[in-house]
């Protein structure tokens, strides 16, 4: 059984921190976010800033999941919710039709949503964050079609992207999120509450001990529906600059008992223009999934760009960044990119790092823009 | 006398340290740059790379410059061209007019650039980047006509940009900024020389002796003319990551003999989306000038964005970043974001930092973006 936060020990679970999360409610209401406190009793000596908690079940692997018999050496390292056998392999957790589709005008049809999909499985993404079931009916529907269709889609290597639901900690949502999700091979739910003392205080009208106790009861009311991946977030609202966001993750990683079983994600929103340097920062500090979006939409300044975050990653893996990769196949970044722009009318501008106009020099794809980073030489030569 | 390299002792000089800095050549022909190693000889123990270094008069002010008699308190100090009184402040030198206008399709009239450079005064930056003035009948008239006019434009607080004009370390060029931005009450030219050991092999076709030499020799010349602020940028690339970046500013400062009287600059490139961390982390490692463009443009993936990095250093200034600050007018940027957009026709995305017009939530202006950060509370409860 998944007893998440009760001792603190993380035994159960996956921790996936995150900067701001910033789900829409049905109907397209607001919410926001803040600190999550843990008292000196609890023994967490720090304060859980700006971050989301994921939980999945431990040395188990989900009951509707068959081992991969021979692996890709590099790509998708075989898929246990809360464990990765690669200690350098990063998990891309791509948020493009939940988080983006938020972005004011960019609403998807069902069908765009599902070309979205089998995109990002083509991509290679690792998690599809689908949608919000509990919103409307066409949510729901479409994160069900996905689940069918994209969650099901094992290709050559057994590759498979996980499919995964948000909703609120309520059981309504949660149970919705289920429905829709399950058809997948991977089924995974995101559930979030609002942790800061403000939002706990006004919003939730609950205290500090009473929030914990949904978040794990909630948790568990996943688990006893059959899920076996149940990422939990606990929504926080701040600002930050890399070193400090690498910092936290590094804490949260030293200072939690259980943080071994567990998997840290990183949801960064780009205010200020910093959600890529502190997603890769979080990474370099010890998360292993990153949640972005194609073109870094998303509401009001949206996420940190899936296209960015990747490259840095493969162009410094042999340096700075120690040997971290992703599953990413960076020649179709590109088409990605295109699809999301018109499907979304969200365009990028011409000097988007990676894929805008501008940038993308050439048309031999996404391995001229590496290698005019790397080298920068013959083509500027005099 | 100004002896810069000659003994790699800083005495007449201000480091203006960078990534890559991508000047255009007369008639818009492209070149690049890198890694200028220093030999042990010379007593730098590390490889300067991704940093161009420039060099002004030391403990002497400006001939043209007339001390500020009440200077306001925040913002822009008195101006000294390798000095800052304050510790903390934070030089703005923005690059629109010139690295931001070679972006692709950018090219702005000598009015439209004279408008730019109005309305950059009246944000408050401290250095105008005007332009290129050996490029162009055209760009000399351009940066002549600023320096006469927005050079001269002295405020209440006795506040002027600098403007600035960029040369190759080639005489003639340098000669010819000087006669463009002469008129300015702060004139400044920049020079630059490619200092990669493949660029100076096979572009230069010179020793690194000989690259030393000549960047000595023509940071002299300007100073001949009557140029008391002279920015010296070896060219160089490369892709880099925060923490990386500020370490080679960190490195700069702890090694250089003569470092204390020298401004490090930084000029980052966005090829990979980490332009403003890189800019923020530099001035966290004791940069204190920052080049920057408005809405970020640039060639390909273009600048640090000036609205990004000001913003940041506007919401940490009390944590983090140790009391960082800046003279830049923050309720100016909208507009300027504004004006740079239409006479460019580089749009922002809907979803660009601070002033895309998702992200710009508020007519009430940039105050809005900054509490919109700092506490995301109201509009956001259910």
């Amino acid at each position: 059984m998944t007893t998440v936060f009760s001792t603190f020990k993380f035994s159960p679970t996956t921790i996936t921190s995150i900067s701001p999360l910033n789900p829409i409610t049905p109907h397209h209401h607001h919410h926001h976010h803040s600190p999550l406190h843990f008292s000196r009793k609890h023994s967490l000596p720090f304060t859980l800033k700006k971050t989301t908690i994921s939980c999945s079940h431990p040395q188990q692997t989900p009951s509707n999941f068959t081992p991969t018999p021979t692996p890709s050496p590099r790509y998708h390292p075989n898929y246990i919710p809360n464990r990765i056998s690669d200690p350098n392999y990063v998990r891309i957790s791509d948020t493009t039709l939940r988080d983006g589709e938020q972005s004011l005008g960019a609403s998807l049809t069902s069908k765009e949503k599902l070309d979205v999909a089998r995109q990002l499985a083509k991509l290679g993404v690792d998690i599809i964050e689908a949608g919000f079931p509990a919103a409307s009916n066409g949510d729901f529907e479409a994160v069900k079609t996905i689940a069918k269709e994209v969650g099901n889609a094992i290709d050559v290597n057994r590759y498979v992207p996980v499919i995964c639901g948000l909703s609120r900690c309520i059981e309504k949502d949660i149970r919705k999120a289920w429905e829709a999700i399950k058809y997948a091979k991977r089924p995974r739910i995101q559930t979030f509450i609002a942790t800061s003392a403000i939002h706990m205080e006004f919003k939730l009208r609950k205290t500090k001990e009473q929030v914990i106790e949904i978040a794990r009861s909630m948790v568990s009311f996943a688990r006893s529906l059959g899920c076996d991946d149940v990422q939990f977030a606990p929504e926080d609202a701040g600002s930050t600059v890399p070193t400090e966001f690498g910092k936290l993750i590094s804490d949260i990683k030293a200072n939690t008992p259980g943080i071994e079983n567990v998997i840290i994600s990183t949801h960064c929103h780009d205010d200020l223009g910093l959600s890529t340097a502190n997603t890769v920062s979080g990474a370099c500090a010890g998360a292993r999934q990153l949640e972005v979006t194609i073109n870094g939409i998303g509401e009001r300044a949206g996420n940190a760009s899936l296209e960015e975050v990747v490259m840095i990653l493969k162009c410094h893996e042999g340096d700075v960044l120690g040997g971290l990769y992703t599953g990413i196949i960076t020649r179709h970044i590109y088409m990605t990119s295109k699809m999301v722009e018109e499907y979304t009318g969200l365009h990028v501008q011409p000097h988007k790092a990676i894929v805008g106009p501008n940038a993308f020099v050439h048309e031999s794809g996404i391995h001229q823009v590496l290698s005019l980073v790397i080298s920068v030489t013959a083509p500027y030569l005099l």
